[in-house]
């Protein structure tokens, strides 16, 4: 049974050393995290495992890492600087500011009712609701103020303003000089980097369409009210890919996405069943999208939130950020560019004259991802002797640590230099992590090893090493072979060691 | 022979799709880059090499992955907001800004000799004139108008102001107020992440001395004058280790890594030989640093400039970080902090008192590791019959392609079925990236493969399926066989498809 609230799930993070805030000796800053030992593993594991099923076992893929940083124009022509922001309203007595579909969301359900009531609306279409007071800002001042709208910070009704559109992006000087033009953005998304790079990529891989540009990085977006532990944060990991295809081939394409991304979060172990897909109503689309899925997963305590969007964005990105739009026939519509210098269009397969691609574009959160694998596998047991264990049921292949290596004493040297030996064997298999485990007692251990999700557990013991010990004298039979403790089943069994990376190799592929 | 000039590594870089300069469809952004398909795989096989040595082969190292942007305190108390910068100075007749010592560097023999002597100077010491001209500010000035400094914009004498300290941190607002303490920084280095996480480590891991701390991420330095490819750049991506220690043992732990490092960085074909061991001296040393090591390797056109440093930090960081750090008997001298709510302290291994443990610094730089990579693998060869080839001969698990897979006819659906199972065949063991290349004719796949560093390709023919083809019958003795060509040797070697997996995984591992 996955987690069945959010707070179990921090509180492992936190105790095994998965995440930790970010800054948190300082105080913490609100909606930045570090990934600790394990977390910096697991989530290795899910990007490496994203990889290869969308770059190395296609044919139709190239990589990509671009940097951060990106130029003002990129993030002006993407259209971001005049559309990616939050609304947001200030309290004019406490001064604090709030996201006003937060805020709103947030009120007992009698204020949101007397809320939609002013404003004309139904409680029942909230994202109509909440455009509708951005759209009539005065009169969204004064419905929020009489339906009684609480500001959480002194609990009491607010003097709300009207709201106000706040751009989400993080800005930063570039050089040493201070003039107007030498600022940049942190990129809101890696996607970006994707589009302004096509031509880079086509010339230098000379791909023909249809094939894809996948890219994992960190965006960064200014949160208004950062929330839901590592779901909503200012700091983020994504996993992007732009499809490129021919123009009449999208839905075909987007079809084939839809079923490649819902096959590759079940292999991660999110199972088909726990996501909906929501096909996005076409008045909710952005006006260069055609069509949206979104994959909403049942999150502990957050109910079902996106997990990722597979979108048909026709040909709106590449064709933004080209140069002599007017000759490409372009199908979107597109703000005028008069800053690019690259043509982005490409042969067409059949013609060969110059088209600008459609782009699918499968987007999915690597944070959200590891918030979602670790809520999957998150099982409490009673076991038979009625005590209650946790256990993270993670796929081996994204286990943080795949064995752990036990030495039963951990001042016999005897014991010890067998056990690091194994160790370094099993490392050599270059499965991932192996650890050493000497910390404490193989109870303890054991018991830890199940809350990070280690698969096997391999101790050595007297026998191994054929000494007497604990009043007992050693078994031959036993000499040269380790117990090997399954995390799932709880079976332990004896396999000798000449025959251990074979035996672990088979279980972890 | 290694690349003999920057210039033909440049053209490498982008003709193949390793690097491409950031923003480029507008016109570029100083200092940014972007990697393409095959520097991702480059850049990410090097990382892996590093995290796969210094974490999964040790027993006393845990990884972290921070966040980017961090708390102003954080960067408050690691000294950085006092004193991470450089000295710049401004032409009032061309409103140009320079870093003080690369505009120093740049002039004229002559010049440079005037300016030392304006300072009373040798110029055989020259950080020690830079040095003269920071602290001198009135009289730098006067000395760099008086030699003649030209300014590179117009060619001309430069009207110089006094040189002035200028941050080198990208600020950026937190959060939708813009009152003065919402600011954080992008992190300049990734230390100060491990730094700040040491007890959440500690707590989670119950970590005893002597351990370390591995991350790798990417930092950013907003560097006045960028320059030379990606060797000096805006943003960056390190790979550092902070091995905490106690002290009195700290000289032996110094001495260790030094080692270590270097058979690392050979083990990736930079070569000992090609690393000149700059043992800094003492007052050239930052006040907390006890002995620093920098590895400095020679670069084509740039000669030997800095690749790693392996630093003696004594207590300085985490006593930096702590509260009651009058309680802890530190060594090092540091700034009082009232602000941190942690005490990073560890139990002496002996005593079991609380002790600030030293701390051991190899810190390398991943654009720069990459570069020097590629410098030393960059080959130019006369074949037997007089051509000219380059080859890039990287260590096989630094390759970004591992195998190419070619189908001879790529219209044969005979051919390229057979050529495309191969390929997945190959891809699942799981070694890195295999390519399905039809892209060309052969002799061009095999000159481009040789290019991008391609240990193998395989090629599927006629014979492989037993068709006749180009006038010719087919030879049954090479029915499933393939032909493997190597990179550096050039031997072609027909090899049975079913034993294939076995050959190409010994040769690559």
């Amino acid at each position: 049974m996955p987690a069945q609230n959010m707070e179990e799930l921090v509180s492992l993070c936190k105790r095994r050393g998965f995440i930790f805030q970010g800054s948190e000796i300082y105080g913490g800053l609100q909606g930045f995290y570090d990934y600790g030992p394990l977390g910096v593993e697991l989530k290795n594991n899910i990007k490496a495992a994203w990889w290869r099923s969308n770059v190395y076992e296609r044919d139709d893929m190239e990589g990509l890492d671009a940097s951060i940083i990106m130029h003002r124009l990129v993030l002006k022509h993407s259209g971001h600087e005049a559309t990616f922001s939050d609304p947001m309203v200030d309290n004019r007595k406490t001064k604090k500011r709030y996201r006003l579909d937060h805020l709103v969301k947030e009120q007992k359900p009698a204020v949101q009712q007397a809320v939609a009531d002013a404003m004309e609306q139904s409680l029942d279409n909230f994202p109509a609701l909440v455009q509708a007071l951005v759209k009539k800002p005065a009169q969204a001042s004064a419905a929020l103020i009489s339906a009684g709208v609480r500001d959480a910070f002194s609990g009491e009704v607010g003097d709300w303003t009207e709201p106000k559109p706040f751009n989400m992006m993080f800005k930063t000087t570039i050089g040493p000089t201070a003039d107007e033009d030498s600022y940049g953005y942190l990129r809101p998304e890696t996607a970006q980097g994707i589009f302004t790079n096509f031509k880079n990529v086509v010339d230098a891989t000379s791909r023909r369409l249809p094939f894809g540009i996948a890219q994992i990085g960190k965006a960064f977006r200014n949160e208004i009210t950062p929330r839901n532990f590592i779901f909503r944060v200012r700091e983020l990991e994504q996993m992007e890919i732009e499809f490129f295809c021919t123009p009449g081939t999208d839905e075909d394409w987007h079809a084939h996405w839809l079923e490649k991304r819902l096959s590759w979060w079940e292999a991660q172990g999110v199972s088909r069943s726990k996501i909906e897909i929501l096909d996005v109503p076409p008045e909710d689309l952005a006006h260069y999208s055609k069509r949206t899925y979104d994959l909403m997963y049942d999150y502990p305590s957050l109910g079902f939130e996106e997990i990722e969007g597979i979108a048909n964005r026709s040909d709106y990105d590449l064709g933004s950020h080209t140069k002599s739009q007017s000759e490409l026939g372009l199908v979107a519509s597109v703000e005028e560019n008069n800053d690019s210098v690259a043509k982005l269009s490409i042969p067409h397969p059949d013609t060969n004259k110059p088209v600008v691609p459609f782009v699918i574009e499968p987007s999915a959160g690597v944070d959200r991802a590891l918030l979602a694998v670790m809520s999957e596998a998150f099982t409490k047991e009673t076991l038979e002797n009625g005590s209650e264990r946790i256990v993270l049921k993670l796929k081996p292949h994204l286990a943080p640590i795949k064995v752990a290596v036990i030495p039963l004493a951990r001042n016999r040297e005897e014991i010890t230099s067998v056990a690091k030996a194994i160790k370094a064997d099993l490392q050599s298999l270059g499965l991932g992590r192996v650890l050493y485990e000497d910390s404490g007692n193989i109870g303890k251990a054991y018991r830890r090893h199940d809350e990070v999700g280690t698969p096997f557990c391999v101790t050595v013991d007297f026998d191994t090493v054929g000494l007497g010990g604990e009043g007992k004298t050693s078994d031959p039979a036993l000499l040269r072979t380790v117990t090997v403790r399954d995390r799932d089943t709880l079976a332990q069994e004896r396999v000798q060691i000449a025959e251990l990376n074979a035996w672990i190799r088979s279980r972890l592929i």
